[in-house]
Protein backbone atom coordinates (compact mmCIF):
# COMPACT_ATOMS: atom_id res chain seq x y z
CA UNK A 1 0.00 0.00 0.00
CA UNK A 2 2.69 2.35 0.67
CA UNK A 3 3.36 2.13 -2.93
CA UNK A 4 -0.05 2.20 -3.86
CA UNK A 5 0.26 2.71 -7.82
CA UNK A 6 2.75 -0.12 -8.47
CA UNK A 7 0.56 -3.99 -8.75
CA UNK A 8 1.61 -6.79 -6.54
CA UNK A 9 4.17 -7.58 -9.98
CA UNK A 10 5.22 -4.47 -9.46
CA UNK A 11 6.51 -5.05 -6.33
CA UNK A 12 7.83 -8.50 -6.84
CA UNK A 13 9.89 -6.87 -9.46
CA UNK A 14 11.36 -3.35 -7.76
CA UNK A 15 11.25 -3.60 -4.01
CA UNK A 16 14.67 -6.95 -4.44
CA UNK A 17 16.46 -4.63 -6.17
CA UNK A 18 16.08 -1.76 -3.58
CA UNK A 19 16.89 -3.48 -0.70
CA UNK A 20 13.80 -4.41 0.61
CA UNK A 21 12.50 -7.75 1.81
CA UNK A 22 9.12 -8.66 2.81
CA UNK A 23 5.99 -6.93 1.67
CA UNK A 24 2.67 -6.85 3.52
CA UNK A 25 -0.14 -7.35 1.06
CA UNK A 26 -3.51 -5.37 1.38
CA UNK A 27 -6.62 -6.97 0.18
CA UNK A 28 -7.38 -5.01 -2.72
CA UNK A 29 -4.50 -5.95 -4.42
CA UNK A 30 -5.26 -9.34 -4.15
CA UNK A 31 -8.38 -9.00 -6.43
CA UNK A 32 -8.47 -10.83 -9.90
CA UNK A 33 -5.85 -12.73 -8.59
CA UNK A 34 -5.54 -16.80 -6.72
CA UNK A 35 -4.06 -15.80 -3.32
CA UNK A 36 -1.47 -18.96 -3.49
CA UNK A 37 -0.10 -17.67 -7.13
CA UNK A 38 0.12 -14.10 -6.10
CA UNK A 39 1.99 -15.56 -2.97
CA UNK A 40 4.20 -17.44 -5.13
CA UNK A 41 5.00 -14.69 -7.20
CA UNK A 42 6.55 -12.74 -4.29
CA UNK A 43 8.46 -15.43 -2.99
CA UNK A 44 10.00 -16.59 -5.66
CA UNK A 45 10.94 -12.61 -6.11
CA UNK A 46 12.58 -13.31 -2.85
CA UNK A 47 10.22 -11.54 -0.67
CA UNK A 48 8.85 -12.77 2.30
CA UNK A 49 5.12 -12.22 3.09
CA UNK A 50 4.58 -10.44 6.45
CA UNK A 51 1.12 -10.33 6.80
CA UNK A 52 -2.32 -9.58 5.37
CA UNK A 53 -3.96 -6.14 5.70
CA UNK A 54 -6.81 -6.05 6.69
CA UNK A 55 -9.33 -8.47 9.00
CA UNK A 56 -11.25 -6.40 11.40
CA UNK A 57 -14.07 -3.59 11.32
CA UNK A 58 -16.46 -5.90 13.54
CA UNK A 59 -18.30 -2.87 15.50
CA UNK A 60 -22.06 -2.41 13.81
CA UNK A 61 -25.34 -1.76 15.10
CA UNK A 62 -27.01 -4.94 14.21
CA UNK A 63 -25.86 -8.85 15.20
CA UNK A 64 -26.18 -9.27 11.24
CA UNK A 65 -24.42 -7.02 9.96
CA UNK A 66 -21.60 -8.02 12.86
CA UNK A 67 -21.99 -12.00 11.29
CA UNK A 68 -20.78 -9.95 7.49
CA UNK A 69 -18.06 -9.05 9.40
CA UNK A 70 -17.03 -12.18 10.81
CA UNK A 71 -17.77 -14.03 7.92
CA UNK A 72 -15.72 -11.63 5.66
CA UNK A 73 -12.78 -11.96 8.80
CA UNK A 74 -13.37 -15.99 7.69
CA UNK A 75 -12.41 -14.88 4.34
CA UNK A 76 -9.78 -13.11 5.03
CA UNK A 77 -7.98 -16.01 7.09
CA UNK A 78 -8.74 -18.53 3.62
CA UNK A 79 -6.82 -15.75 1.39
CA UNK A 80 -3.73 -15.43 4.17
CA UNK A 81 -3.51 -18.99 4.08
CA UNK A 82 -3.67 -19.14 0.45
CA UNK A 83 -1.54 -16.43 0.09
CA UNK A 84 0.84 -18.00 2.66
CA UNK A 85 1.30 -15.54 5.03
CA UNK A 86 1.57 -15.90 8.65
CA UNK A 87 -0.10 -13.46 10.01
CA UNK A 88 -3.07 -11.02 9.28
CA UNK A 89 -3.34 -7.30 10.74
CA UNK A 90 -6.86 -6.19 12.58
CA UNK A 91 -8.18 -2.91 12.07
CA UNK A 92 -10.36 -2.95 14.61
CA UNK A 93 -13.49 -0.84 13.45
CA UNK A 94 -15.93 1.65 15.32
CA UNK A 95 -18.93 2.43 13.95
CA UNK A 96 -20.52 6.25 14.05
CA UNK A 97 -23.78 4.62 15.69
CA UNK A 98 -22.28 2.35 18.33
CA UNK A 99 -20.83 4.02 21.93
CA UNK A 100 -16.82 3.08 22.16
CA UNK A 101 -16.93 0.67 25.00
CA UNK A 102 -19.70 -1.32 23.29
CA UNK A 103 -17.59 -1.07 20.28
CA UNK A 104 -14.99 -2.69 21.83
CA UNK A 105 -16.67 -5.40 23.50
CA UNK A 106 -18.07 -6.20 20.03
CA UNK A 107 -14.34 -6.46 18.75
CA UNK A 108 -13.59 -8.61 21.72
CA UNK A 109 -16.59 -11.11 20.92
CA UNK A 110 -15.67 -11.00 16.90
CA UNK A 111 -12.09 -11.41 17.30
CA UNK A 112 -13.43 -14.62 19.73
CA UNK A 113 -15.38 -15.84 17.04
CA UNK A 114 -12.66 -16.42 14.23
CA UNK A 115 -9.54 -17.30 16.50
CA UNK A 116 -10.20 -20.92 16.62
CA UNK A 117 -10.30 -21.20 12.52
CA UNK A 118 -7.08 -18.51 12.33
CA UNK A 119 -5.75 -21.29 14.77
CA UNK A 120 -6.27 -23.98 12.62
CA UNK A 121 -4.88 -22.42 9.70
CA UNK A 122 -2.03 -21.52 11.03
CA UNK A 123 -2.51 -17.35 10.98
CA UNK A 124 -1.60 -15.45 13.67
CA UNK A 125 -3.86 -12.33 14.40
CA UNK A 126 -2.34 -8.62 15.47
CA UNK A 127 -4.53 -6.10 16.72
CA UNK A 128 -3.19 -2.54 15.55
CA UNK A 129 -3.81 0.45 17.70
CA UNK A 130 -4.87 3.00 15.52
CA UNK A 131 -4.81 7.26 16.39
CA UNK A 132 -7.55 8.87 18.35
CA UNK A 133 -8.97 10.32 15.25
CA UNK A 134 -10.06 7.42 14.14
CA UNK A 135 -12.32 6.71 16.71
CA UNK A 136 -15.39 8.00 15.23
CA UNK A 137 -14.55 5.33 12.30
CA UNK A 138 -11.81 3.22 12.20
CA UNK A 139 -10.84 1.71 15.62
CA UNK A 140 -12.23 2.06 18.94
CA UNK A 141 -9.03 0.35 19.44
CA UNK A 142 -7.00 3.95 20.20
CA UNK A 143 -4.01 2.74 22.89
CA UNK A 144 -1.60 0.30 23.14
CA UNK A 145 -3.27 -0.34 26.72
CA UNK A 146 -6.38 -0.89 24.74
CA UNK A 147 -4.91 -3.91 22.83
CA UNK A 148 -3.38 -5.14 25.65
CA UNK A 149 -6.43 -4.93 27.26
CA UNK A 150 -8.59 -6.77 24.74
CA UNK A 151 -5.94 -9.82 24.80
CA UNK A 152 -5.77 -9.51 28.15
CA UNK A 153 -9.63 -10.23 28.07
CA UNK A 154 -9.81 -13.20 25.93
CA UNK A 155 -6.60 -15.21 27.94
CA UNK A 156 -3.89 -14.32 25.92
CA UNK A 157 -5.01 -17.17 22.91
CA UNK A 158 -1.31 -18.12 21.51
CA UNK A 159 -2.32 -16.40 17.96
CA UNK A 160 -3.55 -13.06 19.01
CA UNK A 161 -1.36 -10.84 19.42
CA UNK A 162 -0.10 -6.45 18.43
CA UNK A 163 0.76 -4.08 15.26
CA UNK A 164 2.57 -1.37 16.66
CA UNK A 165 2.61 1.30 14.13
CA UNK A 166 4.69 4.69 16.11
CA UNK A 167 1.84 6.94 13.53
CA UNK A 168 -1.03 5.91 16.05
CA UNK A 169 1.11 5.60 19.07
CA UNK A 170 3.65 8.12 18.71
CA UNK A 171 1.88 10.51 21.77
CA UNK A 172 0.96 8.63 24.12
CA UNK A 173 2.71 8.47 27.59
CA UNK A 174 2.29 4.86 28.34
CA UNK A 175 4.16 3.98 25.41
CA UNK A 176 7.26 2.61 26.67
CA UNK A 177 5.95 0.97 29.41
CA UNK A 178 2.85 -0.77 27.38
CA UNK A 179 5.55 -1.65 25.10
CA UNK A 180 7.34 -3.34 27.92
CA UNK A 181 4.10 -5.42 28.95
CA UNK A 182 3.77 -6.99 25.32
CA UNK A 183 7.27 -8.77 26.26
CA UNK A 184 5.89 -10.60 29.08
CA UNK A 185 3.49 -11.81 27.05
CA UNK A 186 5.62 -12.23 23.89
CA UNK A 187 2.62 -10.85 21.73
CA UNK A 188 4.67 -8.26 19.49
CA UNK A 189 3.99 -9.34 16.09
CA UNK A 190 4.57 -6.34 14.02
CA UNK A 191 6.45 -2.88 13.82
CA UNK A 192 4.97 -0.36 11.48
CA UNK A 193 7.08 2.81 10.77
CA UNK A 194 6.82 6.27 8.99
CA UNK A 195 6.56 10.05 10.40
CA UNK A 196 4.05 13.01 11.57
CA UNK A 197 4.37 15.47 9.86
CA UNK A 198 3.86 19.36 11.47
CA UNK A 199 1.24 20.24 9.68
CA UNK A 200 -0.38 17.39 9.10
CA UNK A 201 -2.74 18.20 6.04
CA UNK A 202 -5.06 15.30 5.81
CA UNK A 203 -6.17 12.56 8.40
CA UNK A 204 -5.74 9.59 6.21
CA UNK A 205 -2.61 10.17 3.37
CA UNK A 206 -0.36 12.84 4.72
CA UNK A 207 2.03 10.20 6.14
CA UNK A 208 6.23 11.27 6.16
CA UNK A 209 9.30 9.85 5.21
CA UNK A 210 11.43 8.90 8.57
CA UNK A 211 12.49 12.02 9.36
CA UNK A 212 10.15 14.19 8.05
CA UNK A 213 8.21 14.62 11.14
CA UNK A 214 8.43 14.57 14.55
CA UNK A 215 7.60 11.18 16.00
CA UNK A 216 11.08 9.53 17.88
CA UNK A 217 11.24 6.47 15.92
CA UNK A 218 14.18 5.25 16.97
CA UNK A 219 13.28 5.47 20.64
CA UNK A 220 10.08 3.52 19.89
CA UNK A 221 12.08 1.33 18.06
CA UNK A 222 14.22 0.40 20.94
CA UNK A 223 11.77 0.01 23.12
CA UNK A 224 10.16 -2.32 20.51
CA UNK A 225 13.70 -4.63 20.06
CA UNK A 226 14.18 -4.82 23.85
CA UNK A 227 10.46 -6.79 23.89
CA UNK A 228 12.85 -9.43 21.92
CA UNK A 229 10.84 -8.24 18.53
CA UNK A 230 13.63 -9.32 15.98
CA UNK A 231 10.61 -8.61 12.83
CA UNK A 232 11.00 -6.33 10.28
CA UNK A 233 10.70 -2.64 10.44
CA UNK A 234 7.78 -1.93 8.24
CA UNK A 235 7.43 1.37 6.07
CA UNK A 236 3.95 1.82 5.83
CA UNK A 237 3.33 5.16 4.41
CA UNK A 238 -0.26 6.54 3.08
CA UNK A 239 -0.05 9.93 1.16
CA UNK A 240 -1.45 11.52 -1.57
CA UNK A 241 1.70 13.17 -2.45
CA UNK A 242 4.60 10.18 -2.50
CA UNK A 243 2.06 8.20 -4.41
CA UNK A 244 1.71 11.20 -7.10
CA UNK A 245 5.52 11.18 -8.04
CA UNK A 246 7.50 8.55 -9.78
CA UNK A 247 6.94 5.32 -7.62
CA UNK A 248 10.76 4.43 -8.76
CA UNK A 249 11.94 7.77 -7.04
CA UNK A 250 9.85 7.60 -4.02
CA UNK A 251 11.28 4.01 -3.38
CA UNK A 252 14.72 5.32 -3.05
CA UNK A 253 13.68 8.38 -0.83
CA UNK A 254 12.23 5.48 1.47
CA UNK A 255 14.92 3.38 1.50
CA UNK A 256 17.59 6.87 1.89
CA UNK A 257 15.44 7.90 5.13
CA UNK A 258 15.42 3.98 6.78
CA UNK A 259 19.21 4.43 6.34
CA UNK A 260 19.64 7.89 7.69
CA UNK A 261 16.95 6.41 10.85
CA UNK A 262 18.93 3.49 11.75
CA UNK A 263 22.30 4.97 11.40
CA UNK A 264 21.97 8.54 13.00
CA UNK B 1 -14.26 32.39 16.49
CA UNK B 2 -17.54 30.24 15.88
CA UNK B 3 -18.74 32.80 13.86
CA UNK B 4 -15.48 33.34 12.62
CA UNK B 5 -16.89 36.09 9.72
CA UNK B 6 -18.22 38.21 12.31
CA UNK B 7 -16.97 41.12 14.02
CA UNK B 8 -16.86 41.59 17.94
CA UNK B 9 -19.51 44.47 17.52
CA UNK B 10 -21.52 41.86 15.02
CA UNK B 11 -21.52 39.22 17.82
CA UNK B 12 -22.50 41.75 20.50
CA UNK B 13 -25.48 42.66 18.01
CA UNK B 14 -26.72 39.36 17.19
CA UNK B 15 -25.20 36.86 19.83
CA UNK B 16 -28.14 37.79 22.54
CA UNK B 17 -31.04 38.06 20.06
CA UNK B 18 -30.49 34.54 19.73
CA UNK B 19 -30.26 33.48 22.94
CA UNK B 20 -26.67 33.09 23.26
CA UNK B 21 -25.80 34.93 26.90
CA UNK B 22 -21.97 34.90 26.83
CA UNK B 23 -18.58 34.90 24.34
CA UNK B 24 -15.19 33.85 24.55
CA UNK B 25 -12.90 36.81 22.99
CA UNK B 26 -9.87 35.32 20.67
CA UNK B 27 -7.33 37.73 20.80
CA UNK B 28 -7.19 38.22 17.45
CA UNK B 29 -10.62 40.11 17.37
CA UNK B 30 -9.11 42.70 19.79
CA UNK B 31 -6.60 44.01 17.35
CA UNK B 32 -7.56 47.16 16.65
CA UNK B 33 -9.75 47.87 19.58
CA UNK B 34 -8.70 49.04 23.27
CA UNK B 35 -9.59 45.85 25.55
CA UNK B 36 -11.61 47.60 27.96
CA UNK B 37 -13.98 49.27 25.02
CA UNK B 38 -14.65 45.82 23.60
CA UNK B 39 -15.38 44.42 26.77
CA UNK B 40 -18.03 47.48 27.62
CA UNK B 41 -19.78 46.56 24.42
CA UNK B 42 -20.34 43.38 24.68
CA UNK B 43 -21.47 43.94 28.24
CA UNK B 44 -23.82 46.14 27.42
CA UNK B 45 -24.71 44.32 24.64
CA UNK B 46 -25.98 41.74 27.74
CA UNK B 47 -23.11 39.30 27.06
CA UNK B 48 -21.02 37.29 29.98
CA UNK B 49 -17.37 37.85 28.65
CA UNK B 50 -16.64 33.68 29.71
CA UNK B 51 -12.68 33.90 28.90
CA UNK B 52 -10.33 35.37 26.32
CA UNK B 53 -8.59 32.67 24.24
CA UNK B 54 -5.93 31.93 24.12
CA UNK B 55 -2.73 32.47 26.02
CA UNK B 56 -0.13 29.11 26.08
CA UNK B 57 2.16 28.16 23.64
CA UNK B 58 5.04 27.73 26.18
CA UNK B 59 7.34 24.92 24.60
CA UNK B 60 10.32 25.92 22.39
CA UNK B 61 13.92 24.80 21.97
CA UNK B 62 15.32 27.73 23.40
CA UNK B 63 15.36 29.58 26.64
CA UNK B 64 15.01 32.90 24.52
CA UNK B 65 11.96 31.88 22.60
CA UNK B 66 10.76 30.73 25.40
CA UNK B 67 10.80 34.03 27.54
CA UNK B 68 9.12 35.15 24.81
CA UNK B 69 5.78 32.67 24.93
CA UNK B 70 5.76 33.95 28.82
CA UNK B 71 6.01 37.15 27.58
CA UNK B 72 3.33 37.32 25.23
CA UNK B 73 1.34 35.42 27.76
CA UNK B 74 1.79 37.98 30.54
CA UNK B 75 0.04 40.56 27.92
CA UNK B 76 -2.57 38.28 27.51
CA UNK B 77 -3.62 38.81 31.05
CA UNK B 78 -3.22 42.56 30.68
CA UNK B 79 -5.90 42.09 27.99
CA UNK B 80 -7.89 39.86 29.83
CA UNK B 81 -7.84 42.19 32.55
CA UNK B 82 -8.84 45.12 30.19
CA UNK B 83 -11.71 43.06 28.41
CA UNK B 84 -13.06 42.21 32.10
CA UNK B 85 -12.80 38.45 31.45
CA UNK B 86 -12.05 36.33 34.76
CA UNK B 87 -10.42 33.43 32.86
CA UNK B 88 -7.64 32.79 30.18
CA UNK B 89 -7.90 29.56 28.05
CA UNK B 90 -4.61 27.70 27.38
CA UNK B 91 -3.75 25.64 24.27
CA UNK B 92 -0.34 24.87 25.60
CA UNK B 93 1.99 24.25 22.86
CA UNK B 94 3.90 21.92 21.11
CA UNK B 95 7.05 21.82 19.03
CA UNK B 96 8.51 19.43 16.49
CA UNK B 97 11.62 19.97 17.51
CA UNK B 98 11.32 19.35 21.19
CA UNK B 99 10.74 15.67 22.77
CA UNK B 100 7.09 15.80 24.41
CA UNK B 101 7.96 14.93 27.93
CA UNK B 102 10.26 17.87 27.69
CA UNK B 103 7.25 19.86 26.51
CA UNK B 104 5.15 19.22 29.06
CA UNK B 105 8.06 20.70 31.80
CA UNK B 106 8.34 23.62 29.76
CA UNK B 107 4.28 24.01 30.27
CA UNK B 108 4.43 23.57 33.68
CA UNK B 109 7.34 26.21 33.78
CA UNK B 110 5.65 28.39 31.48
CA UNK B 111 2.40 28.79 33.82
CA UNK B 112 4.40 28.69 36.78
CA UNK B 113 6.05 31.79 35.62
CA UNK B 114 2.85 33.81 35.17
CA UNK B 115 0.81 32.29 37.99
CA UNK B 116 1.39 35.08 40.21
CA UNK B 117 0.72 37.84 37.73
CA UNK B 118 -2.77 35.98 36.40
CA UNK B 119 -3.16 35.85 40.41
CA UNK B 120 -2.42 39.27 41.14
CA UNK B 121 -4.92 40.17 38.21
CA UNK B 122 -7.68 38.43 39.58
CA UNK B 123 -7.51 36.12 36.14
CA UNK B 124 -8.18 31.98 36.33
CA UNK B 125 -6.03 30.19 33.74
CA UNK B 126 -7.87 26.81 32.01
CA UNK B 127 -5.48 24.36 30.57
CA UNK B 128 -7.45 22.93 27.48
CA UNK B 129 -6.27 19.30 26.90
CA UNK B 130 -6.40 18.99 23.00
CA UNK B 131 -6.82 15.96 20.73
CA UNK B 132 -3.45 14.04 20.02
CA UNK B 133 -3.60 14.69 16.62
CA UNK B 134 -2.06 18.21 17.73
CA UNK B 135 0.32 16.98 19.97
CA UNK B 136 3.27 17.74 16.89
CA UNK B 137 2.46 21.23 16.50
CA UNK B 138 -0.27 22.67 19.30
CA UNK B 139 -0.02 21.00 22.61
CA UNK B 140 1.70 18.24 24.55
CA UNK B 141 -1.27 18.20 26.50
CA UNK B 142 -3.44 15.66 24.84
CA UNK B 143 -5.78 14.01 28.06
CA UNK B 144 -7.50 15.29 30.90
CA UNK B 145 -5.26 13.03 33.11
CA UNK B 146 -1.97 15.08 31.57
CA UNK B 147 -3.74 18.06 32.17
CA UNK B 148 -5.17 16.88 36.14
CA UNK B 149 -0.85 16.14 36.02
CA UNK B 150 0.34 19.78 35.58
CA UNK B 151 -1.69 20.92 38.03
CA UNK B 152 -1.42 18.82 40.46
CA UNK B 153 3.10 19.13 39.63
CA UNK B 154 2.05 22.31 40.56
CA UNK B 155 0.37 22.14 43.83
CA UNK B 156 -3.23 22.94 42.86
CA UNK B 157 -2.71 26.63 42.89
CA UNK B 158 -6.43 28.29 43.26
CA UNK B 159 -6.45 29.74 39.79
CA UNK B 160 -5.32 27.12 37.51
CA UNK B 161 -7.78 24.59 36.09
CA UNK B 162 -9.29 23.34 32.84
CA UNK B 163 -11.05 24.00 29.86
CA UNK B 164 -12.44 21.18 28.89
CA UNK B 165 -13.79 20.44 25.24
CA UNK B 166 -15.85 17.37 24.05
CA UNK B 167 -13.84 17.49 20.82
CA UNK B 168 -10.63 16.64 22.52
CA UNK B 169 -11.49 14.06 24.80
CA UNK B 170 -14.54 12.25 24.28
CA UNK B 171 -12.76 9.13 22.58
CA UNK B 172 -10.18 8.78 25.70
CA UNK B 173 -11.78 5.43 27.97
CA UNK B 174 -10.51 7.50 31.19
CA UNK B 175 -12.68 10.53 30.53
CA UNK B 176 -15.44 10.00 33.31
CA UNK B 177 -12.71 9.13 36.36
CA UNK B 178 -10.72 12.07 35.61
CA UNK B 179 -13.64 14.48 35.30
CA UNK B 180 -14.46 13.46 38.83
CA UNK B 181 -10.97 14.16 39.70
CA UNK B 182 -11.30 17.78 39.02
CA UNK B 183 -14.34 17.91 41.31
CA UNK B 184 -12.20 17.07 43.94
CA UNK B 185 -10.11 20.07 43.33
CA UNK B 186 -12.63 22.10 41.75
CA UNK B 187 -10.67 22.94 39.11
CA UNK B 188 -13.12 22.43 36.22
CA UNK B 189 -13.68 25.82 34.74
CA UNK B 190 -15.06 25.53 31.55
CA UNK B 191 -16.87 23.12 28.98
CA UNK B 192 -16.74 23.44 25.18
CA UNK B 193 -19.52 21.34 22.72
CA UNK B 194 -19.32 20.45 19.31
CA UNK B 195 -19.83 16.74 17.30
CA UNK B 196 -16.94 14.95 15.93
CA UNK B 197 -18.27 14.62 12.30
CA UNK B 198 -17.38 10.88 10.13
CA UNK B 199 -15.51 11.06 8.40
CA UNK B 200 -13.70 14.30 9.02
CA UNK B 201 -12.13 16.07 6.46
CA UNK B 202 -9.52 18.76 8.01
CA UNK B 203 -7.46 18.27 11.00
CA UNK B 204 -8.60 22.09 12.20
CA UNK B 205 -11.61 23.33 10.32
CA UNK B 206 -14.42 20.50 10.31
CA UNK B 207 -16.18 20.33 13.50
CA UNK B 208 -20.17 19.44 13.29
CA UNK B 209 -22.54 21.46 15.16
CA UNK B 210 -23.71 19.59 18.02
CA UNK B 211 -25.66 16.15 16.80
CA UNK B 212 -23.68 15.67 13.49
CA UNK B 213 -21.19 13.49 14.50
CA UNK B 214 -20.94 10.92 17.20
CA UNK B 215 -19.65 12.67 20.35
CA UNK B 216 -21.37 11.15 23.35
CA UNK B 217 -22.00 15.20 24.48
CA UNK B 218 -25.29 14.60 26.89
CA UNK B 219 -23.07 11.54 28.88
CA UNK B 220 -19.89 13.97 29.21
CA UNK B 221 -22.29 16.92 29.70
CA UNK B 222 -23.91 14.87 32.88
CA UNK B 223 -20.18 14.09 34.41
CA UNK B 224 -19.37 17.34 34.19
CA UNK B 225 -22.29 18.92 35.83
CA UNK B 226 -22.21 16.12 38.55
CA UNK B 227 -18.49 17.42 39.50
CA UNK B 228 -20.93 20.82 40.35
CA UNK B 229 -19.97 22.76 37.72
CA UNK B 230 -22.74 25.49 36.94
CA UNK B 231 -20.54 27.12 34.06
CA UNK B 232 -22.19 27.69 30.38
CA UNK B 233 -22.07 25.24 27.85
CA UNK B 234 -19.76 26.83 25.19
CA UNK B 235 -20.58 26.05 21.62
CA UNK B 236 -17.01 26.09 19.91
CA UNK B 237 -17.28 25.40 15.85
CA UNK B 238 -14.64 25.84 13.68
CA UNK B 239 -15.75 25.02 10.17
CA UNK B 240 -14.61 25.99 6.66
CA UNK B 241 -17.88 25.36 5.91
CA UNK B 242 -20.11 26.96 7.97
CA UNK B 243 -17.70 29.99 8.04
CA UNK B 244 -19.13 30.00 4.56
CA UNK B 245 -23.00 30.15 4.66
CA UNK B 246 -24.72 33.15 6.25
CA UNK B 247 -23.74 33.48 9.33
CA UNK B 248 -27.42 34.15 10.81
CA UNK B 249 -28.52 31.00 9.21
CA UNK B 250 -25.47 29.56 11.15
CA UNK B 251 -26.46 30.42 13.88
CA UNK B 252 -29.75 29.53 14.40
CA UNK B 253 -28.36 26.17 13.35
CA UNK B 254 -26.36 26.31 16.76
CA UNK B 255 -29.34 27.54 18.46
CA UNK B 256 -31.46 24.78 17.06
CA UNK B 257 -28.81 22.04 17.36
CA UNK B 258 -28.15 22.85 21.19
CA UNK B 259 -32.21 22.42 21.73
CA UNK B 260 -32.28 19.55 20.52
CA UNK B 261 -29.16 18.20 22.25
CA UNK B 262 -30.48 19.11 25.43
CA UNK B 263 -34.59 18.17 25.40
CA UNK B 264 -33.93 15.28 24.30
Amino acid sequence: MTTKPWTLDDCARHYPPAGVQGITVWRQHLEGHIPQHAGDRLRDAGLDIISLCRGGFFPAPTAAERQLAIDDNLLAIEQAHGLGTPMIVLVCGAHPGVPLPEARQQIADGIAAILPVAQQAGIKLAIEPLHPMYAGDRSAINTLAQANAVIDQLHSPKNLGIALDVYHVWWDETLQSQIELTAKHDRLYAFHICDWKTPTLDLLNDRGLMGEGCIPIMQIKTWVNQTGFTGPDEVEIFSTHYWSIDQHDYLKKITQSYQQLTTM
